[in-house]
């Protein structure tokens, strides 16, 4: 069994590369950017290359290093490499759902990664087998690929049935694709999840977050715009804004919780955002105390921006195991305790009879927050006060995260004072 | 191939348990603490049981999840457990190494486990095999059984066999043994590896680090004195300080690198250690700067100590891949390009154009700070001063760190100047 | 690497149960059928059920009994169940590929899985890519599954979905489907690939060999007609014979080669057609000899045929190994020398001095028959007399044999005295 | 779960190989030698070799193939050679007791792998406890090696140790080593175990038994006389004959059910040793009926020798999966049933309405007579005969096999005719 967390779950991790001079070893470096991208998904890992026209996937449950290893790698030749890291929901952890997800039709070959959640995916799957479609997954990406195949049926560019695609789709999706000839890169017109470019040499790259192109040593250019279409082979790249409004509407969940704090999305750093939200967090719910501590790993950012603020010293008051993450053996006993201490310990040394105010990320179940809160005082914090650096999380977002229904989420069962008094913290903002 | 490093390894972890009213799940509470110390070591991981007199063990190479699975812990019934993580040094990697060793013999049966280095092993093993013995491993620990089975042969108590061991015993040993009827734990005179001892409710706890007590939810008593032989069994706890000089010699990495921060060894908080020598580092080595960052994990206590001491910012300027640890499938092409951003990136919005500290624990050969200058400067930074927490690393020390000779320590070859140049730093303290 | 064979490969197996009084583990008895069956297929293994009108699958690369396990088999309760083991032709090895396929579409769910081979599949597959569908996998099978369900929008019952379908396939194929609601199984109007009917106690088997019927401890009843479709569910079995033309034409080697001994085809028993073979051999090829010698497995039953028509008696004369069948690392060496004496041995006790006639049943590519000459020659036989139970082995046959081109066999390129002199045998009938 | 079986379990078997002239695989070679010996254990496999005096080894559970793949076999590399498959007796199937067993003592290295059973091994367990020796494992052979190197300090010469050690030890036990600088093969002075000696060009190789010399392309040139010591290395072969009496007790079950028949053990075919049987049967419990069917595998000789002798024609009315062997998964269902058709069908076109005699070699625990009895009986054998090669098992014989008590053993229990009346035959001799 796993460590189970109340936490929300990271989202899925796409990266592309094509390498129009042939001399880099694009199956390579796509797992060192997926290693990188490793923190948006630990279910299952796959790469498809595209080979003189011809498309070659690996791809199963696992993390990136246990599927793929040194044979496999070298198998994978190519120009253009695919790289998927996937964070699988309910129903869906089988490896027959990893992706990339490769197909043949009419036109051609097509392999498809995508980072999002497809609102109106029962109504597709429904209209799709009407038509004679046939379903071998339960994952989106099936859809996706049937409706982007379909639309290509009737027009005379994959530019022009992507384009249909997006009017008939809802919902949050960044998508990488390769054809026989072309890497294909586009993102929701609304912007949720995010999507990057950047170039290795001479190389084009796009990836979730910058962090994976920094690890393959390559730089960030730019943004994927909300709605944008990006087409990259022998030619260069080409972009289509047709479907461009301008203003996005990047995940809140982004910036406060799934991407890494190196990673600059939508031209902002991650890191900064937090930071940002932290000092915030002291101008508006500012109070007296000894020391800022921050509940790793998201919410240390937001601490150091707290401290900066309000002058009180940033501390390590909490550590985390740097092993977990890893799947833990549970048994009935360490489910009555929570499990806390496994994976976070309260260092006694430092919040001993001092007033802490502990910056967390987001209170989403709120027993994780409950047991810090219980951690602490057992060290012998004398005042606990809790600080969130993103608004009460009032509605689950149809766009990704996996919560499954409000009734789990604190803040729509209570007010802000019930919810500090079952945390146990002397204040809470 | 696994994501190399120049830092010192980490040493091998420990854990005991006795539970006289035989209601807890010794096996299982022993992988949780095995969890907590796998940073100790993660080339193999065991645990053996006394259930009645008879002893069990499962012990392979790999982490303790991988190793242990909910079957194997529920077939490890009794009510006295001994855990081990281990790193294995060049030559010790295969599985009939990995510990903790378990014997007959003519007066029983034992089970051990160890953290240290006997110096005089070969001196040892020689003699014993004059004498008759024959060895199937290349680890200290069957040198370890032989020498204390033997000892007992000649004398009426186990507690006298290991007096004579320990006069016989040249090096660093802190020892976990289950007998039949007993356990029993041990540091050599000079206490180089640190072993502490806690309760959980009436069970008595032994663990080479205090973090490991919190995480199975126990209470830290003290630390086993160097040169102290505990025995604990229904009785409850007899020590012999007979060995004791009063005056241990903690390996000074124990504190600056290889624990955990939450831990306490020897009395003294690590994370306090480490705040306290980041602080004087900065009345030593002051500068003015911009911010102070430190080196993920081990260097951040240190960093946060000189902020404090200068009142130069803390801010969060290296970000560290959080799966690094796992393995890393490496090309020739990573090695050229040093593999460090896969492990560790700069955020390149905190740093730019800003005068730089950066501290670190140590420089063992000098490659890893190399790189993170360059890192950071690739990111913008305008200077780089680094600080280093530990005094040179002159003489590699025979007991217990794997650096195979002085040639590749960097202290030992340049002076102080000549390093910093190597490193490329601003300056280097 | 495998022990390479000159032989021609098996084909796959297929299996179901419909228990329609909820008694019977399904998944188990499937289990035990595909090992009875194993002989058939050693590359993947799959099972579907269905479980009040769902469908569950688990399939995977490997034999029956290292892709099953207890759980597993737990797992897949139900009251219909469907197996598959597959020997997989060049391009087909993936896992992906592994049978029963199982899809979703507009009518519902389908489980299915076949023996046999498609004639017309790139064709039929260019037709169905016309209009929309795409491929996952290079599966025969998917195409199967594609044509009926395409169908099935056009007409009313799933019968008369398959009927049409029927018209448009060429080849060979024995299929069995699981539905929400029955079981369905089939065999091409030329009952090219064998399929019979059985009960187990109230419940319908449905095998590609009886002799999976007898494993599971139920009785045969009769084969499925060529050109039949037979569906099962609570209201019993229906037949529909609209496409049955009275006359089959089952693969030869099914009855010389691929079958096992114990197993009734269309109303024979294989061992008799052997048997017969044999006696038939003696009278057109009889020659005068000491021994009569059958090559293992498959020669046995002939070469005991020509034993009881010649009156030569029958003796023990090569021997195989029982473990041959699992994997074999070769390296240059061996390959130089044939493997043949891993895999068979002769009896140098036995055929030393003798004039030996030995029964095989086939000569493909020759390289095999030559090695046992050799082997007996080497073992002290004085004369070695080949009778080969099956013609000469003239063209390759387009529904489901391996063999890749006429160049490869033997019979295409040589008169039969020819072959007799490659062979190095004294006569070859 | 396995296939369980009221069958005798077979023996280890050795394999040792010295290549002078250094240009052999060595290492494959024995490899290829326990695929071929495959039959005498499943549980665990290994070799050793000794490169340049220096000795190496791999070993684990599992079956050669399982054990050993292409890199393991590369690293392995050496002119001595030394396997072992072993076949594990209760309590002894971890695989620390995998052999070969190697150590390192005071005059040296040396690995040891051995076929037998030591009757008074727990006797020199307890002496050499006392002589300060402690014990890693269950297995015999760490006693053996213990008794060994003890005695070498005593003397001047290996040969001499084991001479002494051979006055120590009571049992079967045939033996092969290798030491820094030569290959020792033995025999206990009543040879209970086969070893014989073979000749591979200028190599020299011992074998448990003449079909893995066969198997590596080798010549057999005698067994190796009960009690004799052989030598090899540089210098040749020299053999030690003075505790040989001249007259062994090679284990009964060797010639009739643990070899394979194409092996030649003390001299005798095993294949004509179970004719001869099957011969002798037919003179001294002859019965007039229409067939003779032997039990595959061991049983087949003797059906074929009783047909000869009696003139009944043999006829293959058993047939057995050749998948046997490898692990199936039973369920309660299986269990009363007897899993019996799982392993061997009785041929109903053979059997039906004929007067049949079954030839099987041994009735242990009598099940599984009964069971092919009923199997034969329902598939319409008018008579069954049950005719077995070998004499009453009366007593279960100390020197290696496994059967646990006389309780269990039918022929202790029951006269001749009860049995018969048990297993439901209408004659048994």
């Amino acid at each position: 069994m796993t460590v189970m967390t109340d936490k929300l779950h990271e989202e899925c991790g796409v990266f592309g590369i094509f390498d129009p001079e042939k001399t880099l070893n694009v199956a390579h470096i796509t797992y060192s950017a997926l290693y990188a991208l490793q923190h948006r998904g630990q279910h299952s890992a796959g790469i498809a290359v595209n080979n003189e026209g011809e498309l070659y996937c690996h791809r199963d449950s696992g993390l990136a290093n246990e599927v793929f290893n040194e044979m496999v790698l070298k198998y994978l030749s190519g120009n253009y490499a695919l790289g998927h890291v996937r964070y699988a929901t309910a129903g869906s952890e089988g490896r027959e759902n990893a992706q990339p997800f490769v197909i043949k039709y009419h036109k051609g070959q097509m392999a498809i990664a995508y980072n999002g959640n497809i609102i109106n995916a029962n109504k597709l799957r429904g209209e799709l087998e009407e038509n004679g479609a046939m379903f071998q997954t339960q994952s989106d990406t099936e859809i996706l690929a049937y409706i982007i195949t379909r639309e290509r049926l009737q027009v005379q560019t994959t530019e022009q049935a992507i384009l249909n695609a997006m009017d008939k789709l809802t919902g949050a999706y960044s998508v990488v694709m390769l054809c026989s000839n072309k890497m294909i890169a586009l993102r929701d017109p609304n912007g949720f999840r995010p999507l990057c470019l950047g170039m290795l040499g001479k190389a084009y790259v796009i990836a979730s977050e910058s962090c994976a192109i920094d690890a393959v040593g390559g730089q960030y250019l730019r943004d994927i715009k909300p709605g944008e279409i990006v087409m990259i082979n022998e030619n260069g790249l080409q972009s289509n804004v047709s479907k461009s409004t301008g203003c996005g509407s990047l995940c809140v969940f982004e910036q406060i919780y799934f991407a890494r704090p190196d990673s600059v999305i939508d031209g902002q750093s991650v890191h900064h955002a937090r930071l940002e939200a932290g000092r915030c967090l002291a101008r508006r719910y500012g109070i007296d105390a000894d020391i800022v501590i921050g509940v790793p790993d998201s919410g240390i950012d937001a601490a150091i921006g707290y401290s900066y603020e309000s002058g009180i010293p940033y501390a390590l008051g909490l550590i985390k195991n740097r092993y977990v993450g890893r799947t833990f053996i549970q048994t009935k006993q360490n489910e009555r305790e929570g499990l806390v201490k496994i994976k976070i310990n309260a260092m006694a040394s430092v919040v001993k009879n001092k007033r802490v105010i502990v910056v967390d990320d987001s209170i989403v179940r709120g027993t994780t927050t409950f047991n810090l809160v219980k951690l602490l005082r057992e060290a012998g914090a004398r005042e606990v006060h809790v600080r969130i650096s993103s608004p009460p999380f009032l509605n689950p977002c149809y766009f990704g995260t996996d919560i499954s229904s409000r009734d789990k989420l604190i803040a729509c069962r209570m007010s802000i004072d019930e919810i500090r008094k079952t945390l146990g913290a002397d204040t809470l903002g």
